[in-house]
């Protein structure tokens, strides 16, 4: 695949992560389908670990996430393998057979059992993924384990990402410092309500699988769940978190802990700060958008209704444009198919009010709005005046960039 | 707005339509948005004339629609006024006090009743239409009514549209001639589900309204609802149709007389001829695509996942690209939300298959497929193997003409 220009929203510069006891990772170039870079990650967790997870809802999700799927309600991990490159989605029963090769090697060298390997793929669909090429990488790989630097697996896992998507939250708990620690990855066929792309957490605090979980479902609504970059729901989209125990606080088993919401809260910020990356990564993007919708009749209206502004083609190339075409957030509220009443709609850019009661504001300023339109952050704000429901969904604008990317040929 | 490249898939010739007893029209340049071009059409109905119509289903309908809406119940018409331009959306109540008076002075130049007349506006959302301009303009364009050429009234309802669009058919029906004229705009905020943007079918033979409407809400579905540009649906989507009823035949007032069956399928010869015109000037356009779904578990699921397919950005560019990737159609099946199992899916490209059983096929040839992606008219065809329900939508490759297209300012 062609190198693309790094995003003009990427980060000035990368976090640097601490250790997390109970966890070491090591890279490698298999030269799955990249050259020169890395495109293998092996992550190992110490016995105790324990993992939740969220996964894509797609029918036709890839043999790596059948494996994770069949293996999330164990609880239980103490590997994981990535690969950027090849998606193994939609290879059959060799894609199965693949994954489970793969799960076997990877169990041989860290000494545990195939069902405590966690497994993800990324990259093409339907090219069957030949997991030999894994065989003598990952035994290698195995005696080069290490705790840092985090932003090596980060940049193992890329496939279309211009830059690395890492962040971290270090807190404290009775006392004691907990530490949550984060890799995500994804660019293109980014849509929410689903899952994400790919994307690890990893903390020490020791919590129960459940609780874990929990926290996880909860929190990936407002993240990942709440991200677009064009619609498309990949089919290989994985949030998995693990949670290796070694911080010496109580162990967290109950959602009524009050620690539950300390912890929670932290872990939603991290996969807050990985999804905004991933959107500020998306392709071709050139502006970050938040899409806020007020005044639902309820708050999965005003999801669907934010959805729908910022999935409209229309309206993310207006944007892409720099055009206060505010008519086009119109149509797309129109098309939502959710409760909305023309004549009560509001519509706001930043602070700057340009539509009141069903038509153009009084005072609407076009100099002001267009000026306002050349910022990289935006917000575009929709009140419908019909009751309490609220939502706010991320995007990118759509450029020429997207097209480049996305009409190359595969080769 | 600049002018853009007129769409490779533009026809090489236009019908030359014959004029149908009982209407007549002129056009006119009121200078609403655009210079040097006509951007008004009126159209005369003789006294008789019975109308049908499938409106927008859009949340915030343009204040034409919601006049047309009002007046359909009554299914008789005696004018038609249109403007390109300025979509008259959003524009509160001096879009409707707009709206009465354009009626109003249509009414006053035809001779008639002002719920007689129906409009529709097309162009840019939230600008006020200053009703003014039509005044000097309709009372003019009354006295140059003619009943050819039917190109005039296509040009000058387009707006972003590279070429006009128009079609008819001439049947036979108890020894008598019948004739339908259709004329159709739309390039982008196309999508299915909804009617259309501006179409209006003429035809000279004698119908009931109940009938009309009930043929026009048939064959909607599987041409105007059956095509996405964009996936993004307008606010002032309008199709009309007027029967003169001049043809010497007895009145069709019910479904089941047979002659039902033959005029609806004239009646949608023509809708499916305009409605692939709408998709072959869609904003940018380079290549035409029909997805084909078969084997679903009902026609509405078809159509569902056939939709998922021809919006996805990410099906569309790679179209444009002339890349094969079929992986991307797995993908847009998986998100769709309908039943569907990824290992009995297969996939063809033309007549190519590409993937069978969930996985790619076995006698895949790349070069093949590629060389079959060159062409531009492709057929994309997903068999699901779970029942007989079946689909096809209509839609364009996503290319950079669509982000320049819609990535210029208003103004």
């Amino acid at each position: 695949m062609a190198a693309h220009p790094v995003s003009p929203l990427a980060p000035k510069s990368y976090p640097e992560l601490p250790p997390i006891a109970g966890v070491r990772f090591a890279t490698a170039e298999a030269g799955i389908k990249y050259k020169n870079r890395t495109d293998v990650l092996l992550m190992a967790f110490d016995a105790g670990t324990v993992a939740a997870g969220v996964l894509t809802r797609s029918k036709c999700s890839s043999a790596a996430v059948d494996w994770c799927r069949a293996r999330l309600p164990g609880g239980v991990a103490r590997g994981l393998v990535v690969n950027s490159g090849n998606a193994n989605a939609f290879t059959g029963f060799k894609g199965q057979q693949s994954v489970e090769m793969t799960a076997r090697i990877a169990a041989e060298a860290l000494g545990c059992s195939t069902d405590e390997i966690f497994l993800a793929s990324t990259g093409v669909i339907g090219e069957p993924l030949d997991a030999g090429k894994f065989a003598g990488v990952l035994d290698e790989t195995a005696t080069r384990l290490a705790d840092t630097p985090w932003i090596d697996p980060a940049k193992a896992i890329m496939t279309t990402d211009t830059y690395p998507k890492l962040n971290g939250a270090v807190l404290d708990i009775d006392g004691v410092e907990i530490r949550i620690n984060g890799i995500a990855k994804g660019s293109g066929m980014i849509a929410p309500d689903m899952a994400t792309m790919l994307s690890f957490v990893v903390t020490d605090m020791p919590v129960s699988a459940a609780v874990l979980q929990a926290l996880l479902a909860r929190h990936v609504q407002t993240s990942f769940n709440a991200i677009t970059v064009d619609s498309d729901t990949s089919t290989s989209d994985t949030l998995l978190a693990f949670a290796t125990g070694k911080a010496e606080v109580e162990p967290l088993t109950s959602l009524d802990d009050p620690r539950a919401e300390i912890f929670g809260a932290a872990l939603s910020d991290v996969l807050f700060d990985l999804a905004i990356q991933v959107v500020r990564d998306g392709e071709g993007a050139t502006k970050q958008v938040s899409v806020h919708v007020e005044g639902a009749t309820s708050d999965a209206s005003a999801f669907r209704i934010a959805k729908a502004i910022a999935d409209s083609p229309l309206v993310k190339t207006a944007i892409a444009g720099e055009d206060a075409n505010w008519g086009r957030v119109v149509m797309a509220v129109g098309k939502a198919g959710e409760p909305a009443d023309r004549d009560r709609l509001a519509i706001r850019f930043g602070d700057i009010l340009v539509a009141k009661d069903g038509e153009r504001a009084a005072g609407y300023d076009e100099a002001a709005t267009s000026a306002y339109m050349k910022g990289e952050d935006l917000e575009l704000t929709v009140h419908l005046g019909l009751g309490d429901g609220r939502a706010t969904v991320y995007t990118c604008d759509l450029t020429h960039g997207y097209i480049t990317i996305n009409g190359d040929y595969r080769s």
